[in-house]
């Protein structure tokens, strides 16, 4: 029998089989894996996806909200790929939201909608970018923060005749935004002079409410913060100004936001891959560990050096892996083994505690510390489904920082 | 006068004037940007490089060593682009070292030579990487550190008709490689009886060294780990096995190791660049601050938002800087400002000890805490002159961590 005959009689046996690294090569630029490749035959270090988990996690948080009867636009600057984009919008997404005109512009090209910008658009090159998304997708909408800013938008629009959806960015969180009460209704009484701005409402997003630790005290805080972005809501309306939108949230406070009257749209990120930092923020109902949706994200490595039996080596280092957070990545199959960075290309597994031998040619995945920007350092994502890669994804948007 | 007359006739005046994103893009892409555009006019964050600066460090590195008798083979982990690897090539460099064969792959495809590759080439598919590579260019040298890694490359490279070159790699810095001494002949011993194997010498990485505080400290140091190099290398050559060559070193190391006998070769990476990291070691002649090289990399970024008088936020943040030192980015050029991470997309300047004013849409340029990881993460470098582009380099191997 030929090799062509076996290979489609009994993919589910022969994939994963020695095969050479031409053959390899060949599938991953084709991207046609499906029954054709598994994860051991993957050039590490790899970001995988355990699709399983992927999958229900985004089932999860649609169906959450929609019991709750929140929109749900999920924010593609964790993600930043499209495909994973078109699955949310079919999962019931009402669109995507982007924190830079450069993500904004690639998912739009990829026929993602119902986009949201998160932050300002400052400087007259961001402006004309803006501008010109607007005139392909009019449904996007556009934070802003300042009155001058507004009025530059303004400009933009007119002179290329359009009309920008625009929300008031509020300062719930110490970073972007401005105060919420008296200055945001100032800023939006502005903005509602403008004729070539139409106020679509609010953008609040509580970033630091995301992270605190223990259930009850993160619901403290995300209430009080939103609280304040509500009550500048109530603030608009008693002056005439229609305003029945509103929008913040994230994987830490979905079922905090979602229950606060008067936020009408939440908008996760995390939730599709989880990470350390956010299982470590604690559960509702499961304590210590937060374990609302599964940790579906994962780095794939290979140990490639043995120096002494204390430690391995393995090809995952500073470049494989977001290191802004005080805990390392986590072997969580190999008990007892500690991950430790060992310069930008190598990693270092302790294995003076582990449970089981580790050689030299093994595989390894390990969780990450924080997923957002740990996608942003890949070119692909690879969708594996348990021992099978089932699809190579584009992460469309990385690098697109601007 | 027509627009095209006046740009030709008088580009240093017109550029940085303002002109259309859509003519700014184009330029970008064309990559033609030279006398056309200014530093004022990229999209931030932007990762640019002082080419005076770049090129003063290139000779300055080039010209010790020269001067000391040995060769240089720069880190291409550091800088990921073609381009600066023939700039090195023409100031003299024997050749290129890369981390991984992914690196070594895209160098090879744009023309350069003298690889090193200085980590082992473990597993099935990376052994027939690295045998296509030798097949394009024979001169590549692969580092081993254990005996079956040997026997596999020499059972790849006999059934591929060829003679791949390696080096031992010995760990001097608790690291990658096999033990320096006994261990280490043995090994070579080894490598010497298969017949598709050519022993070309020794790759001794003393990662620890490069980063000790203090020169006289980290002169010992350096000494002590590349002495055992050495001595392995007075070992093997008693045994009658040639070994004439004795790679090693970094941008901390380079004027000491290039000073001890029997070390043939320096392979430092960050010299081109320099990082807040290499500014804290302190040098030779200079107490605290190494300054013998430039600080010629750093990230443009813009203020995109000013909540209140006491900080502004700028439009780099965990995304636009390697984050795997425990300091900021630092705005050199605004006295008494703060940078602290905001957030993926955002960082805060603090502004309460600034001693001039700090205003929505102002540009910032921050020096970066580590550079190999931080360039990285960006498609394209800016070289500038002065407040001139002048060209637009690709990082090739970005992303290339297999």
């Amino acid at each position: 029998m030929s090799r062509r005959l076996i290979l489609s009689a009994a993919p589910a046996i022969l994939t994963g089989a020695p095969r050479t690294w031409s053959e390899v090569e060949k599938l991953l630029a084709s991207g046609n894996v499906k029954g054709k490749l598994a994860k051991a035959d993957l050039p590490t270090p790899a970001l995988i996806v355990d699709l399983d988990m992927l999958e229900s996690n985004l089932t999860k948080m649609a169906s959450y909200l929609k019991a709750q009867g929140r929109a749900f636009r999920p924010h593609a600057k964790s993600h930043k790929c499209a495909e994973i984009a078109h699955r949310c919008l079919k999962a019931g997404a009402v669109g995507a939201c982007a924190a830079k005109i450069g993500e904004a512009e690639v998912l739009s090209d990829k026929g993602v909608g119902g986009l949201l910008l998160t932050t300002a658009m400052v400087g007259k090159h961001r402006i004309e970018r803006a501008v010109r998304l607007a005139s392909k997708r009019p449904d996007t909408i556009f934070s802003v923060d300042n009155v001058q800013n507004a009025s530059d938008l303004n400009d933009a629009a007119r002179v290329a005749g359009k009309k920008l959806r625009v929300a008031v960015d509020l300062n719930v969180s110490n970073r972007t935004g401005i105060t919420p009460g008296e200055p945001a209704v100032g800023l939006v009484e502005q903005m509602t002079k403008l004729s070539n701005l139409q106020f679509a409402g609010i953008q609040s997003y509580a970033g630091f409410a995301a992270h605190i630790h223990g259930f009850e005290a993160r619901k403290k805080g995300s209430e009080e913060a939103m609280g304040r972005a509500v009550e500048t809501r109530r603030m608009l309306e008693k002056k005439g100004i229609a305003c029945n939108w509103l929008s913040g949230g994230s994987t830490g406070t979905y079922n905090i936001d979602s229950h606060i009257d008067g936020v009408t749209e939440i908008q996760p990120g995390s939730f599709l891959f989880m990470d350390i930092e956010y299982n470590r923020i604690g559960g509702k109902d499961t304590g210590e560990v937060y374990k609302d949706f599964q940790n579906s994200l994962k780095v794939l490595a290979t140990v490639y050096s043995k120096p002494t039996d204390e430690f391995v080596i393995i090809d995952a280092g500073l470049k494989a892996f977001a290191t802004d957070k005080p805990f390392a990545p986590e072997a969580r199959d190999l008990p007892g083994v500690k991950y430790g960075y060992a310069g930008d290309e190598h990693g270092k597994l302790d294995l003076r505690s582990a449970t089981k031998a580790v050689n030299l040619g093994d595989r390894v995945e390990l969780v990450v510390p924080h997923c957002d920007p740990n996608v942003n350092l890949y070119d692909k994502m690879i969708a594996v489904r348990g021992e099978q890669v089932e699809a190579i994804w584009t992460i469309d948007a990385r690098g697109k920082l601007q």
